[in-house]
């Protein structure tokens, strides 16, 4: 992880729902001569959990940075019995994309890195195929392709861990990455993988949505972008869109359609997670504004 | 059925794709001085079938009203093998809606039949409940009460088909109405009977899909107005939106913000069905612009 | 205005920026013993202005309601300088709704409020048309016949204003009332009058939207709910949304796919006013979640 | 202009309405063998204009490809007073790019042409400014430099257009290019220079339309892709889309959340456009599906 920018502190809590949460966290902050920048909270009345994301000023913070989590824990976390988990925005997530041979995806996660449009370093690009390595040359990011069968799978993933523990990757990205993963993999990167599936979950999971959603004769069709679990297209859900087809629509229209879906939809879930808006919560998401 | 209005034809065809139709049909229809109001051809190149919606002014067809359907049959429909059906724009539909406790629906059907936004007849509502008697009664449209169990439930479909028949119904909607419809029954009334259901099928079909859709964590709610055929929920769709929810929606939310999409999404489909603009072909329609 | 259900209390705040107001807030209700239900806030970087709605449950709340609106001032109001008005949630609203000819927003509105869609209190209904008495009379809700013309128009605005004033009306809805308030009118129900609008403004405004929509050629339509001002159709917006269109509609449809829009942006405009989410500031809105 | 893939003949016409138009259209294909791929037709009944788009195979066709444009003229297009263009699908068009010095519609463009989701050729990319040529390079793609000030600039259009000449360009994409183009420039490229515009016109045209939107607290934002002619953002409009906002986003949220709209739109517009499915008329598109 590499630093710059003024920087903020960013909590994500979620604890049982009770009074004087608010008060409590913003007091501590306004106490150390913390300037708010951002709050948002939810509480889930059903199941009596507080969610809360607040962000504010380092800069004539009293607290050090390296003890604000130990006295924020002490001070806060014990009393309520909180979850929570302390970002600074200055530190620049490093994120893996792992793809297929489908291009759409890859370019736009590309693009938008190479226009700084996302504050993110990607270090490397893993593949089970050849096909896009030329995208990633005139990108200038090292691409590792690592062919994957029934039988060499547990080797391979043993192989993209080490990539990727060598690379300090914070989260993966899988644009239209066509495998499944391990469960033994998934757990490694709990909650830190996510996946843009082509339709609108939970109707068409698994392989070919769009031959389905044509022969179904929807009206819509979709795209969601969600965290890894060991169920297939069942974590998470971060993201969704759908857009409006028609009879007239081909099965080649439905594919040439939803590729610009997968690409906002994934690449929205990627600026939520840089921007830590995401708490997981019961395999559900809560997305701040 | 009534009559009003100056009148045009409707013809809805589809059949084995070939060369010629669209010459054929036009030729026919232009040399019997018939004027095209409206034409749209929609062809499935994987399942080579032709499908067409052609509309023509009465005022000058040199055909009679009575002969059109035969001699249509003989110099036109025989030659391609064709499958078609036949309409006049001035003979007023008439309808039956099927309602359990949930006004709503409701509300907009009969809101819009009374502002003449429809060109329909209503001639009853049929209820399993007496819940909604009121609002019936407000539009002064007859309301019948057959309650349905499990035990009274084939009684109570030969009463409801003989109402449907007295009042010589063409089409029935089912208006958030709770009871599944026997084969019997729904064969019927095959391709007639329009259902409104609460979420984007095929995802939650059955009971309780606000539900669902909350425990599951969609970003995305929809409605889903489809033709009822034997298996549950998996007729033909006909129409499909969807709004946005977030964490912050509870299932009371979503329950309000589908009501609203119910509404939309079912009035949609009877538009089309009035206007003639639908047609079934393998359980999936074409719905004509 | 009538009472009902068990209360909480609503605060909408805004007040130049600066640290320490959600502390304060927070800490003033949790000291009382109030349980806090929702709390949203949003600051408005650029202008520096801080806003908020928090709400509290009232039942153990240790200030008596009649007293917290003089609390609040005295202890955190007065200090951060704030501008900000309370209600309770068990105050039912009496809204009064202006229409001229077009039933749908009525029909729309009418039937929301039968259903208890909305804990609103509608004691009448004023037009410059005769036309929707029926529906008005449907519904059993007083409907008065005021026609407006260049002469009699501040005649007939004084005595809608005495109308609105024996009938404790809070606020007016304009459900395409086809007539231009004049600007006494206006002020003596500031911020409390909704208009829809029948564009996405501020594209057409004024007269005939629908045409000049068609005339432009454009592929969306649109609909706005604002708060009524001085200057037509420039008010602040609370809600808008928008349909498809193609060249391939009239614009008779148009009219009919707007009629939809309309309703839906009003009725959710509506919604919200009663839900005390709206707050105005320097002609635009903020809309709580 | 190179050739490939089988070919099909494309006819976009418009004339006077009357009848017999599609049967005479439709038989001068069938009498020569030709098998109808695509129809689509639609009539203005306000301006009685009749507009079509035919495409068919020219595998079996019996008239020779340089002869079809003179025998459809001779036979059809006099009889009935026809404007037509003729197209073959095997023609690859060639597109010339303006940009600035924004890189995320270029990056869009230049992604799908590399990966073959349009048939399409871009011999260079034309800029005022200097900063896009690295991405140019990646694709390898001649950038031509052309700053333009208000001395220098119809000296620049000079030799913008006699690069385009020399490159054989068919249209014209203005990728968010930041100068007004001469009527001279326009004329020369009439109805073949396609703008995106960041804003849902007729609302906000002409410059930063991001701040207009945030200072009129609009609910939505749009984007509009339409044919440049004299009048600054005012041409035929091809395809609009929107994006919700909130009081919450920033005039930076915005101008982020609109450059992923405008990507999408003016993707969609070139499409239609390679498509052959856009006709203009009176300012207004006809969009075949």
């Amino acid at each position: 992880m590499t630093k710059r920018k003024p920087a903020s502190a960013i909590l994500l809590i979620h604890c049982p729902d009770q009074t004087g949460i608010v008060a409590a966290v913003t007091e501590f902050i306004g106490t150390h001569d913390g300037n708010i920048l951002y709050l948002d909270q939810h509480v889930d009345l059903e199941k009596k959990v507080f969610f809360m994301r607040i962000e504010w000023d380092l800069a004539n913070f009293t607290i050090p940075r390296e003890l604000i989590h130990s006295e924020f824990q002490q001070k806060i976390g014990e009393r309520f019995n909180m979850n929570f988990k302390l970002h600074f925005s200055d530190v620049k997530l490093r994120m893996a994309v792992f793809v297929s041979e489908l291009p759409h995806c890859l370019y736009d996660i590309l693009s938008r890195w190479q226009s700084d449009e996302w504050d993110v370093d990607i270090p490397l690009i893993i593949s089970n195929h050849n096909t896009l390595k030329n995208t990633a040359d005139k990108f200038e990011i090292p691409y590792h392709t690592l062919p994957v069968n029934s039988k060499n799978k547990s080797e391979q993933e043993k192989q993209q861990l080490e990539l990727l523990n060598k690379n300090d990757i914070d989260f993966i990205v899988l644009a239209r990455y066509m495998q499944i993963l391990s469960d033994d993999f998934v757990s490694s990167f709990r909650n830190r993988i996510i996946n843009i599936h082509h339709s609108f979950l939970p109707a068409f999971p698994g392989a070919k949505p769009y031959h389905s959603a044509f022969e179904r004769g929807v009206k819509i069709i979709g795209s969601t972008s969600h965290f890894v679990t060991a169920e297939l297209d069942a974590g998470p859900i971060i993201e969704q869109d759908i857009t409006r087809i028609s009879h007239a629509d081909s099965i080649s229209d439905l594919i040439r359609k939803g590729r610009d879906l997968e690409k906002l939809v994934l690449s929205r879930a990627i600026w939520k997670y840089l921007q830590r808006k995401i708490l997981i919560y019961d395999n559900r998401t809560v997305i701040f504004t």
